[in-house]
């Protein structure tokens, strides 16, 4: 095996699942890479130092500048906020460096057209962390549908709910908040939780043509860690909106953090001519599964256990009828990576997927403001 | 108990859910009243003889102006296709007659303004059969959200899920398939379907101020039952639309024939400050409820199963753990309209709750053309 | 349409179930012959003139001995307590009624044999009101066994849990109560809930050849409502036992009163070589199934909401996605009655379908006291 | 960190999960002691290079008792076939070794006992891998009983339904089948997966009195993969049994590999005065939990998403809605066998427990012979 020195940037929860991800991969699968915890980066040295003994990196930086310049290190993986996303994978494409990018690729479709731009004169390897294509029973959805199983497709409906800032109480800004910090997080659910369903939405059902959108922002000031000061809260607190595919199906997409019972409820929905497709994060390792073909008295929604040999991934981990988890998507997407690198073909998400969900984003804060149907740009 | 004379006009589906509920609901609800089944009134002679006879009408009329002009019925029960009702209502208040009338109320906001009219000049009782009020479970959340158990809303979803028209051999129009021509049903699925969920959507959760909506119609042309000839179709097969709620709540309405594994689901959701509430008419006697305030480690959706005597009719019906049907939902709006009589105070919804409904499926239609929000006209 | 005369003996629970039937059939079923609420007997005279206002019965009847004896009764349907089942229905056959029998059929085995040996000599119609066979989910479970879908069957498991006798406050005897009494009942749980699931054991997996039991009174005594005293508990709260049946198949069957959080949870699951099932009494319009022979990827289990016209019974109802209840199954006893009467070959279950399951409740009761597995006598 | 020097023997299933638990658990929990991979044994000598090359083992040997003699060796973990561990744990007692013995601990009681002997005699901390007590809805499950939520207790019932073994083709004997080789694992069903039941429910719900049992082979002959001929198998393909617990409850015990849809369901269910609990090992993040204290209209089963920082264990993972899955439970017997060595107190299951569920499958396996009851002994 070849060694894949990462370089990470950011220590937070992606930092983890990232590292994890890292540790695990060689261990279940059988791959021509086996990813060396080389260094990580993080502003403040004693984060760094306590993050890399526990999570056994081999060095720390302090300036992402200098972790991309360094020889010993082949892949950048940036975990780190929003807001410095474009930058830092602009300076290590230049650098050379393959790229790993958090979601959502950056603050906006035009600053993520420059990170395109990057990666691809640079020639170098890049992907986004979608991970939620790399659930079993989401890459399963996404075969089912390439085999033809579904036919012509009329609905699709995904939601992202959560009910993590109904508090007033709750503060805006710095470490754990920066979501709520517009100038960090660029907005609010739509591109933190709706640009996970728009990513896998264009994966499985193909481009998104127009939307109409409405926000809303429930509670209107908080307090900001960084300044001590009550401030108004820029992000959007749910976002709602209607598309039409490419395909000439129709969408209600919705996200919230303002439902109450919901942690993390990331759920669509696909109804094809002949049969159709549920999924749900909260019950990550099922599917749900209707097809029309079958006999009619004994024709009903079909709950999928996705732990068998048969299917995605699954044949490397258990037994059948023993579930992965959250951690194991992460571990996939390193795995379809570096497979990627043996055969020379870039697994998506690439960057230029993550434009994309990008652009679709921009739409829809756009349709949020005229209150009108918005074109979506497509990425070339 | 007085008897209630009832002239039923139209003997098809809705004949049969009013006649058992007519039949049902002396056994087993204590009331002042006595539906007398005195007339069944039909065009073809025949059809109303059988319906008759099966189902204990003691008489028959083949001109509804002649059924409306009795001396002996005491209430006209409108089971007939949309096109007609305002005509019909018109009459019978004119006649004096209370009115129970099917839904959609009437074709368009306009039409219905002048059934409203008719009913307030003539001063007789009247109701709107939408029946999923009814159900126990939606009536339990009704006075759950009344008692202030959810706080402040933040988000209303429904939507109303069939199958039944994705083959394109379907004929449209004649008995039966009235449904799918557009100069019968007035609109498709906006008025059938989604009808439902708005007038339940706005008795739990109060009036909707403005809509941005999108229709579709799949198969664009069908052959026409009554005419032979292959025709286009007028009706929506689809629509979708976001709303904005006078308390806040932002909102999610879609309705579709062609969501293949989906009968009729009529699904609600609605997360408030404290709590959420979630329903589901194919398993009508569940509700779902998540309540914030229960301790944190054992917090979760709790099932409820709407069958003990605490809960909204049940006490009337068997022991804890046996459910009742749909069958039920028409008994207990029986009920509640007598309830009414008798204490002089009209049980909703009336003609202006069902006014109010057209009013939203009228600016969803306009919107679906336009392309913006458009405001809600509110009934007075 | 014939008149069927019916005598009703019993105004109870049961009795109101049963005469919801006889008015429901006709006006969904097409049947030779039309239920006539002719008399209804109690020993209180009051009670019996309020019930038969209430629903319709055109006399009364203090006597049982005196309706069996009326010309003008064709059919004596016993909704009494246990203990005075043998009597009335061996009465009954001499008279040469057609007898329906709420279940179990007797207190026990050698009692039931002398109802058996009654309606034998008179050929007299008779059935057992074992409902839940008629459930439209279990009658598919038994055409599904039927046609081979599920191939040899390894195991059967069933339940019926309750939770409405945890009180220790709770008296026995008298009505309403008279279920905790063992003079009145013959025994507690074993007859009342696992005599249920016998009865459909039996039917759809056949003969069951020896058990092993155990029974539990957790609260042993309770005051007396007609003594006034606290007395010993002579029933048993809770019943389990292992089986064996002909086909070589293993099962557990367990019932009890004492399971906070289920009302009324019969359930059964059966596991075949090709194909399992699973029914669940709160929620009787679904049938779970298992089909090994789907393609593996996409293998599950199926919900099936049983509302279809392809569905046993139900193209008599409404639509599909709209279900029925408790109170159907009745009615639908009643229609294969009628039918069976019309073919002139009984449907089940017949008396001696309840003799047979009397014997395996005997069997039971008596491995509780024995410690030892007893063979099961069969019903010839 | 104090180093923890883990020699593992056997390199199939349980060494993978073992394995992968020492590599994450300082990555998620601080602790005293860091496990280090120094060797594994396995008698073929590539078959260890290859498992030690893939989970970073320092070195291997082929032969156990050199393993149990290194001075570089703290801890033994006996992941080898059932008939082995009392040999090998005894050996690793007398060496001074602390040991990890994967389940059941032995093939009977008599043989157990000589291995609790052992480790008592020497002193040493040992364990066993009944790993279902670390799912933290079970660790849950255990805290809400302790904490007195059910009241008294009067029902138990667990079963394990797998499908595995359908096939009459399959062969027994040799790796990966050697479970169906009653000569190498005891028994079948009730050694492999009641096991798991029994131990669980000795911990939620105290000590077993007696049971009456009964098992199947349903393929009596199995191809034997190590002699080449058709052999009479000698495990039991199903085993059931009633229990009655020193608490006064009653339970059902089942476990099976032929119920066909079922892949590794391992369910249990506890009915207290005041509340129940219900967990299902396919979705094993969730408990559901009925409190009859809730008020009444709004009383249900609750489904709790066991995923928040305030269930056990998972604070230390992801954030609330993201699951965890079967691999975290051996990481987390892992925290408490270490937590355990730096308090001075083994945590549970100890080979103490470990023997007491062997007596418990002993009385199973000799009351299928008998018919009868057996008394259950007592680990003392």
């Amino acid at each position: 095996m070849k060694p894949l020195r990462i370089g990470l940037i950011g220590y937070g929860f992606m930092g983890r699942t990232h590292s994890n991800a890292y540790i695990q991969v060689n261990n279940f699968f059988d791959l021509e890479y086996r990813p060396v915890l080389q260094a990580v980066c993080a502003r403040d040295a004693e984060k760094a130092k306590s993050f890399a003994a526990k999570w056994g990196y081999q060095s720390i930086e302090t300036d992402w500048r200098r972790l991309v310049e360094r020889d010993d290190i082949d892949l950048i993986d940036i975990a780190a906020p929003n807001n410095v996303h474009a930058e830092i994978a602009i300076a290590a494409a230049k650098a050379g460096k393959m790229i790993l990018c958090e979601k959502p690729l950056a603050l906006n479709g035009p600053e993520a057209e420059k990170m395109v731009a990057a990666v691809t004169k640079a020639k170098v390897p890049n992907m986004v962390w979608y991970n939620y294509r790399r659930v079993p029973a989401v890459t399963l959805a996404k075969q089912l549908i390439d085999e033809g199983k579904l036919g012509r497709i009329f609905h699709y409906r995904a939601k992202f709910l959560q009910d993590w800032t109904i508090s007033a109480d709750l503060p805006q800004g710095g470490a754990g908040l920066w979501r709520l910090d517009v100038k960090v997080a660029g907005s609010g659910v739509t591109g933190d939780l709706l640009a996970h369903c728009i990513d896998t939405a264009m994966w499985l059902n193909g481009g998104i043509d127009s939307v109409t959108a409405t926000t809303e922002t429930f509670i209107k000031q908080r307090k900001h860690t960084l300044t001590g000061k009550v401030e108004k809260v820029g992000i959007d607190d749910a976002s709602l909106f209607l598309a039409r595919f490419s395909n000439g199906s129709l969408a209600t997409f919705e996200s919230t953090r303002y439902a109450r019972g919901h942690k993390a409820l990331y759920t669509f929905e696909i109804n094809g001519e002949h049969a159709s497709i549920f999924w749900d994060l909260h019950d990550l390792h099922r599917l749900q599964y209707f097809d029309h073909r079958d006999q009619g008295a004994v024709r009903g929604w079909r709950s999928l256990h996705i732990t068998d040999s048969e299917h995605p991934y699954m044949k490397n981990w258990w037994v059948p009828g023993l579930q992965i988890g959250y951690a194991e998507t992460f571990v996939h997407q390193v795995v379809d990576f570096i497979q990627g690198l043996s055969k020379g073909k870039m697994a998506g998400p690439t960057f230029k997927d993550g434009l994309a969900t990008d652009y679709v984003t921009d739409a829809v804060l756009k349709s949020a403001k005229t209150g009108r149907w918005e074109k979506v740009k497509k990425a070339r």
